[in-house]
């Protein structure tokens, strides 16, 4: 089977190449990458192997995505997107075109070089902040409160469209916080960036009563395989995270301890949300993805603790 | 109140501004078209009217519309959008930009003039082919089968991740199939054309068991201002249609009654659905906005006669 996948030197998509590198199955593994978040060096491990192959392009670029799609590929994951939520406030127009026009090419591309196989990244974001939690992937409306939802919400549409009209067959992984190897933002990330810097005081944006469930990568990478060898539906629709979720003061605490710091004054900004569109409580319910079979490994603060002790010795 | 519509000078825009000219609480209305399926005539009641202006303008020219927006207004309706659903099966860039980015540029004009107040005429389309139907506005997941589908749905989403990050405040109408004056395209419309091309014969798509609720033109204006000044939420979103639906084939004979003809041979193309991303059966449930007190004068039937009636003498 022949692979490309779309943000692949970044933090999921390395992590996935990695996996997809052990398979008898794959045939060929090919990355499309602008590198803006990313590095080459997620890639290091690939460079040697023959089936592997890197194209340095953006999916802005319609003529360069539609080039490599005419290359022939089985199936598309793609991972391509703004890696970080808080853009959108200071900068509108950036998950339009990180998400909703990079999607759109990137289709656009396939249907001319007629691969119709592909695997969306998507995220809970998509929800919006609901009256109920856990959320079941059949939830509605879906209302993003973040252009970053907006944005996923618009590329999830317009997969959909492209299965409807033009025959695709699609897996949509609606993800929890993935956390992990590569992980350069986010909030484990932060914290240990921030008292790497200053080891006596931490800064929380919001009030530190946020919660979420955080999912490793690992986890993450594996879901995401099993899924698509087992749901066989013209459109196939997962939530692929944990039921567990966890604080984020709680999260400053474990980096604290992991960090083997004391006396570190703890400083929140307030407010119940870190940042306009941030969503402050969720959970999800990933009962559909038990039913078919698999669960991830770790509970979302073992993920956390997990991610920790890999990123102190990364970041 | 100060009104910008946009798409004002098309089929439910121009019947929007009739509506809204007779209101005392109006003291202005300024339609943004670019007439690209439009024509002036549809205003030709109110270039006289002092409190009206007509800006030709397109949405995708963002300095335009930013210099339109910065006049300053209360409340905007977003109407302008593609009319035809069937153009994405053979450019599916269109819907991308004329409900996408149309709507993206309109958003950030807004945000740029803190003009704060949008009333967006979204499309049952975005709920997409359903297992279960009459269709709640609460239904999910929302995975739309057409290019025009996935356009509105990423509008939506838009729509309320500047309502989440931004404060704006919205209504969100998902329209049934409407009808009546000035309607260019469509079931009707396109069936009283073929058969005064024509009068012997009429083909219809599809094999004539496309199923769908037609609502007047007329009981979508009073339903949207209704709806406006009664519901007061963040994100308002109502169903605005009928509960009742009329057959094709049905159409095609009434059109063909109401046009005095006789013998004429209806060819069917055959296939459950019109085109590729057409959805064969639609019902909607229009309980929540019944139960805020407003119902359509006209079932579909009943909207579908009327509408014959005035087309046959516009076409």
């Amino acid at each position: 089977m022949k692979i490309l996948i779309t943000g692949g030197a970044g933090f999921i998509g390395s992590n996935l190449v990695d996996y997809l590198a052990k398979k008898k199955s794959i045939t060929r593994i090919e990355v499309l990458d602008n590198l803006s978040h990313s590095t080459k060096s997620n890639l290091r491990y690939h460079f040697d192997n023959p089936i592997f192959k890197l194209h340095v392009a953006d999916l802005l670029d319609s003529k360069s995505v539609n080039r490599i799609l005419s290359r022939g590929f089985d199936m598309v994951f793609h991972l391509a997107a703004n890696p970080d939520a808080q853009i959108g406030v200071t900068n509108p127009r950036h998950d339009l075109e990180q998400e909703t026009l990079a999607t759109f090419n990137l289709l656009e591309a396939m249907r001319l070089a007629k691969v119709k196989k592909i695997v969306f990244s998507s995220s809970g974001t998509i929800y919006g902040e609901t009256p109920v939690i856990p959320l079941s992937e059949n939830y509605g409306p879906s209302f993003p409160i973040s252009m970053y939802g907006a944005g996923k919400l618009a590329a999830e549409g317009l997969v959909t469209a492209y299965c409807g009209t033009f025959e695709f067959k699609s897996w949509i992984f609606r993800f929890a916080n993935v956390v992990g190897s590569r992980r350069k933002n986010g909030v484990v990330s932060d914290f240990i960036r921030k008292l790497k810097s200053d080891p006596k005081e931490l800064q929380v944006l919001g009030d530190g009563s946020q919660q979420k469930p955080y999912i490793l990568v690992d986890d993450v990478v594996e879901g995401m395989w099993f899924v698509i060898n087992k749901a066989d539906d013209k459109i196939n629709f997962y939530n692929l995270g944990v039921k567990s979720s966890t604080k984020v003061s709680q999260i400053a605490k474990m980096v604290i301890n992991e960090m083997g710091l004391a006396g570190v004054k703890i400083i929140y900004t307030g407010g119940k949300r870190g940042w306009p569109g941030d969503i402050p409580q969720v959970r999800y319910n990933v009962g559909k993805i038990n039913k078919l079979g698999w669960r991830a490994r770790l509970e979302s603060d073992e993920a956390v603790e997990s991610a920790i002790k890999t990123l102190i010795n990364e970041l």
